[in-house]
C-alpha cells in the first residue's frame, strides 16, 4: 500500500511533493477511500478534506476510538511521513474484518489532511478543524509561497471552506485517539530500540522575515554605499543557529529551511530576501521567547545595514503534553509482545498534539533509517512497521475492554 | 527608439528581462536593424549574433572607426543599460546622414550581442567573438542557470554557434572604438558632472559554489548533528563582504547576487546551496589573490561544517587599460563643447575592455540618476545622453581626420 501510495505526486527534481490541499494529496485520500470502501466500511470525506473511516461497535452510543495519520508530503520529501500511520490503520481494519473481531466502542479510521507545514506554514489543517480550532479565524488569510490562500486551494480540489466548522467533532464523541508515525530522528536506530513512545511534543513558532535593501549594480556601486538584502539575511540566518545553541537553550531547533532572493541575479545586488524561520522547543516559554529574541536581533540587524525588515507569524503551535494513560497502556502491550521500548520526546510536529486537546492522545513511533525524514531518502522497514501495528492493534483492544 | 527597445522584454515581476540570447534579444537587434536599413545603409549579423552596420567612407581601404554598445539587459534590469549606447549610434548615423557628411574611414555601428554576464555567467560573449576570445574555447561548457548551453541558447535563436570564429575581425581592419554607456555609479551625480571619461575598466572574476549537506527534519534533527547547507553559504557570503573590505582591499567589490537553496522548503534542513560570486577590481593580481582567498575561506567552513563544496570558475576578465590617445581626443572635444567633464574608473564592465585588446578603445559615461542600475529604477535624462552624442560625433569625426 505504502508504494501505491508513493506512486502519487512523485517529483521530477527528486523524492514526493504531495502538498497539502493539491490534487495529488486529493488523489491519495480517494485511493485510501477506496480501500475502506473494498472492506464495506463506510467512509466519509469532512469539509476540511479529513477522510473518515467508520467500523461500528457494539454500543453504537459509546465514544469512538480514533487511529490515523495524515497523507500529505513537504516538497521533495519521501514515502513514510504520515503514510505509514494511514497504512498501518488500513491494515488493522483489514485485521479486524477478517478476523471478524467486533470492539464495544465504535472504531474512526483517520487520514488527516493538510498536517505538513510546508506549503502554508500552518502545519496540522485537518486535525485544527476537526478540533474547531480554525473558530473565528480567517482561511483567507493563510497563504502559500504563490500567493494562494488556503480557502483558494481547498475550493479547487473541491472542498467548502466555508464549511470548515462543520469538521469539528462534538465534545465527548472520541474515547483515545492513536498515532503510529515514522520517528524522524535516530534516537531508536541508535538504542537499538524498536518502539518509541512520545510523552511530549514539540511545538513549533514559524515566522516569515522580508529583508528590503536596494537592488543595484554588482560592479559600480562601492560596499560602503550598498543595502545588501541578502548580507543582513545570512548574519540573520548565522543569528538563529547562535541563539539556539547558546547555553540558555537546551534542545531547541532553530531552521531556516526557505530563501528566496530577488532579482537572484549574478551582477545585481540582492534588493529583497524572503526567508522562514522554524523554532521548536519541549518549552512553550522558552519558545516563544526565543521567537521574540530573535526577531529584535534581526531588527538590530537590519537597523544596523539599513535594509528594511517586515515580520510575519506564519503559525504558533505550543508544545503537547500526551496522555499518561495511553502511554501506560501502550508500554504494556510493548512489554507484553516482547517489543523494546523506550519513552521520548518528539521533535516534529504530529496531528496527535492537536487531538490531544480534545481527547486523549497517544504515539508509536517506529525507526527511521539513519533517523533521516523529509527527503527522499527517508526509510522505515517494513517489519518495524508491522510490529508497530501489533502494539496499535492490542493496545486499541485493551483501551476497547475498559 | 530607448522607448521602443524597452517594449521589448518587459517583465511581469518589474524591469526588462531581455537576456543573452534570449528571443527578445533578437527581436531588439532586429529592431535596430530595421533603423538602419531605414537609413539605407548596409546591416549584417554576424555568426556570433552582433549586429553590424556600416556606413562607407571616402578611402574603402582605411579601417573602419567602430562604436556602439550591446542590446541584452540583466533579469529585471533597466531601459538604458547598452539600449542608450546603440540608440546613440544609430542617432549619430542619422545625424551622418541626414548631415551628407563624408567620413574618410568607414564606419561601423555596432550592436554587441550577449554583454551582460548575468545569465551564462560569462560577459562580452558578442565582443569576446569579434576580438577572437572564443578561439579553442567550447560553448558547449558555457551553461546558464536551467542547464542550457551556450551553443543551446545560441541555435535555438537562429544563429550557429559552430561558426564563431567567423566573428572575428581581421588585425588592422578596426582604428578605433568608441562606446558611449550610462555611468552605473553615482559620482557624475555627486560631483554634477556631465561626462565621464574611463581610463581603466574593471575586471571580474566569477565563481559558483556548490555546499552540498544533508537535508533533513527542521523538528526532528538536533542542532549538533546537522550538515545545514545554509548555515554554510550565509557564512561564505559573510565572508565576501570582510575580505573585500579588509584594510587590504581599495575598491575592490564582492557580491553574492544568486542564492539557490534545496529543497526550499519551510520544514527541512537545507541539503543544497547553489551561490555566485563576482569579485571586481581596478588591480587585476588583487582581483585573483582575492577570488583565490574566498575559496580558502569557503573551504575552511565548509570543512568545519561538514558540507562539501564545489567551486566553478565561471569567468575571469582582467581590468583594462582604456586608449591615452582617444581619451586625450575625447577632453579636447568636451573642452570645446563646454561639456564638464572628469577621468574616472569604471566599476562595470563593457565591451569596450574587450575590443581594447585588438584596437584603441575610449568610452563616454553619462550620469545614472542616483546612481541605479541593473534595476527598474535605472534612468538617464535624454539631455545627458544627448550631450554624449554630441561629443562622440565630435571626436568620431576628429580622429576620421587624422
Amino acid at each position: 500500500m505504502i508504494s501505491k501510495i508513493s506512486a502519487i505526486g512523485v517529483d521530477p527534481a527528486g523524492g514526493i511533493s504531495r502538498l497539502a490541499f493539491s490534487p495529488e494529496e486529493r488523489e491519495a485520500h480517494r485511493m485510501v477511500a477506496g480501500w475502506a470502501e473494498d472492506l464495506l466500511l463506510r467512509v466519509v470525506e469532512d469539509p476540511a478534506g479529513n477522510t473518515m473511516i467508520r467500523r461500528p461497535g457494539r454500543d453504537p452510543r459509546r465514544p469512538a476510538i480514533a487511529f490515523g495519520s495524515h497523507l500529505d508530503s513537504v516538497p521533495r520529501g519521501g514515502r513514510f511521513d504520515g503514510v505509514a500511520g494511514v497504512v498501518a490503520m488500513v491494515e488493522l481494519m483489514t485485521l479486524l474484518e477478517e478476523g471478524e473481531v467486533t470492539t464495544e466502542h465504535p472504531l474512526l479510521g483517520m487520514a488527516f489532511a493538510g498536517e505538513e507545514g510546508a506549503r502554508f506554514g500552518e502545519p496540522c489543517i485537518g486535525s485544527k478543524a476537526v478540533a474547531g480550532l480554525w473558530e473565528g479565524r480567517d482561511l483567507g488569510s493563510v497563504v502559500d509561497a504563490d500567493g494562494i490562500t488556503l480557502a483558494q486551494a481547498m475550493t479547487a480540489v473541491g472542498l467548502e471552506p466555508t464549511r470548515i466548522s462543520e469538521a469539528r467533532w462534538a465534545p465527548g464523541t472520541i474515547r483515545a485517539y492513536f498515532e503510529l508515525h515514522i520517528e524522524q530522528a535516530r534516537i531508536l536506530e541508535q538504542e537499538g530500540r524498536q518502539v518509541g513512545l512520545p510523552d511530549v511534543i514539540s511545538g513549533s513558532t514559524r515566522l516569515k522575515l522580508v529583508l528590503t535593501g536596494r537592488a543595484d549594480h554588482s560592479g559600480g556601486t562601492p560596499m560602503l554605499e550598498r543595502a545588501d538584502a541578502l548580507m543582513a539575511a545570512s548574519e540573520v540566518i548565522l543569528a538563529v543557529e547562535a541563539l539556539v545553541t547558546d547555553p540558555y537553550h537546551r534542545g531547541t531547533r532553530g531552521t531556516v529551511g526557505r530563501v528566496d532572493v530577488e532579482p537572484n541575479s549574478l551582477t545585481t545586488i540582492p534588493g529583497r530576501v524572503t526567508m522562514t524561520v522554524d523554532i521548536r522547543d519541549l518549552d512553550s516559554d522558552r519558545q516563544r521567547r526565543t521567537a521574540e529574541t530573535l526577531v529584535e536581533m534581526a531588527l538590530e540587524i537590519s537597523r544596523r545595514r539599513r535594509v528594511e525588515l517586515i515580520v510575519h507569524l506564519l503559525a504558533d503551535t505550543s508544545p503537547s503534553v500526551l496522555s499518561v494513560w495511553l502511554r501506560g497502556v501502550l508500554r504494556e502491550e510493548c512489554t507484553r509482545l516482547g517489543v523494546s521500548h523506550r519513552v521520548m520526546t518528539s521533535g516534529a510536529s504530529h496531528d496527535a498534539q492537536i487531538l490531544a486537546r480534545i481527547a486523549p492522545a497517544a504515539m508509536v513511533l517506529v525507526p527511521s533509517r539513519d533517523g533521516l525524514s523529509h527527503v527522499p531518502q527517508e526509510w522505515t522497514s517494513v517489519a518495524d512497521i508491522a510490529r508497530g501495528i501489533e502494539v496499535l492493534r492490542d493496545s486499541i483492544l485493551e483501551v476497547d475492554r475498559h
